[in-house]
């Protein structure tokens, strides 16, 4: 029995997130089934995150168990055979037998991308968010910076999710203007339920004049969520990258 | 009674090209339907070309008449909301009573866009080709060159179209080379049924050494089709845009 550890890409527009689900197609279900049939043999995927209908992801990390004999490296180009043209498989290896795609992770790079032309560019629309409003990016990066460290996200996290902290730490939140685009990069050793998209909508409303920075710090201490701006939707959303402590070593 | 010329950008990924047909959806259709509904009249639009199932615009141009009253500025912007999210108008004006979209192109640009990594890339897989093999960029340089100008592109024609004349003029064919991805752009007073393709296609056979510069040079004077490469599929190619002798003077 070996682990193999599995890094995949996939455009989420047509998935109902990556857990399995009774209600639609998801990613993880989409996996198994060509692990399977490629293995010839059952295989349960356990995944680096839950991300939401509709989301992406450009890295993704999975692991699985096998006893099938192909080599770990040919992996990749073989699931390509298999899998639907929305998800590939870019690097595999065999890991130690207790690691965890999930548990393991030390922390998580999202980007949340925002297109700003007048109208909708049609070649981005399933990859980016269409907010073409005034925005003031001054108070948008000042408002980022206080959000950087340890603090109690509670405002941003989608009411009544079950968890027992709502204390992360985020380690950079970046804000890029390319004219027709704005992109936010936010790296972090967790994420609440939807806490980037709301983090994104908070800091838009602070760029059309309707919240503060100020607004933003008090946001850290009252912990309510209806304070906090919109949930942007889940289009503009992607994982970038996903951090183990061994990486470096093994790569 | 106006003459409204509209330029549109379209992802073609869902339609069966740009002209009415009866076994599918058509931008041509979608796009009439959507001006019908928006000015309360019956339209028919003219497109500047005919594209094939597949292909992409990220500027195509069309006319129509109508005896509405709304201000030529504001069509855009108003067509986004009866438009499907895959056609945007992007610019409209008032031409004068003659116009034709098609007859009028002096000429069109067209990109063909490769993507080489070993993996297929999901976020692009809709808009380039994915050719993950060797090619040899030198032969395929001076191969393009020689296609530049006035010549019988009999040999790059979808056999068996219908046509007066096979003889086109090629202003530009350019290849750029990002790494990850490979970009040919070509300019011409106009093109054959499949033509691009055809083009990328036969460079395509001589980046791989199937086929020689010398070989391109026999193909315009043999003018047999099946001699030069393989037909692109319709994924990477994207009208980029349409010439028009009155284009500079009125924008």
């Amino acid at each position: 029995m070996r682990r193999i550890r599995l890094k995949i890409m996939f455009d989420g527009t047509a998935y109902h997130g990556w857990q399995r689900q009774q209600n639609g197609i998801t990613v993880q279900e989409a996996l198994e089934t060509a692990l399977t049939k490629l293995l010839k043999e059952p295989v349960v995927v356990h995944g680096c995150s839950r991300t939401d209908a509709g989301v992406h992801a450009r890295e993704f990390v999975l692991h699985f168990d096998t006893e099938a004999k192909i080599p770990v490296d040919k992996l990749p180009i073989a699931l390509g055979t298999v899998l639907p043209s929305d998800i590939r498989a870019v690097a595999a290896k065999e890991e130690r037998a207790d690691f965890h795609a999930r548990f393991d992770a030390l922390g998580k790079t999202y980007s949340y991308t925002i297109t700003r032309t007048p109208v909708l560019n049609v070649f981005t629309r399933r990859y980016a968010y269409h907010y073409p409003y005034a925005l003031d990016l001054s108070p948008m990066r000042e408002a980022a910076e206080l959000l950087i460290g340890t603090h109690d996200f509670a405002a941003f996290m989608a009411a009544g999710s079950p968890v027992k902290s709502t204390v992360r730490t985020i380690y950079g939140l970046e804000i890029r203007d390319t004219g027709e685009e704005l992109k936010f990069t936010v790296s972090g050793n967790g994420f609440l339920y939807n806490m980037v998209r709301i983090i994104v909508g908070t800091l838009l409303c602070v760029g059309g004049g309707k919240l503060t920075p100020e607004d933003v710090r008090g946001l850290l201490n009252s912990g309510v969520r209806k304070e906090a701006g919109f949930t942007v939707p889940p289009n503009g959303l992607c994982l970038e990258k996903v951090f183990y402590r061994e990486e470096e070593e093994n790569e």
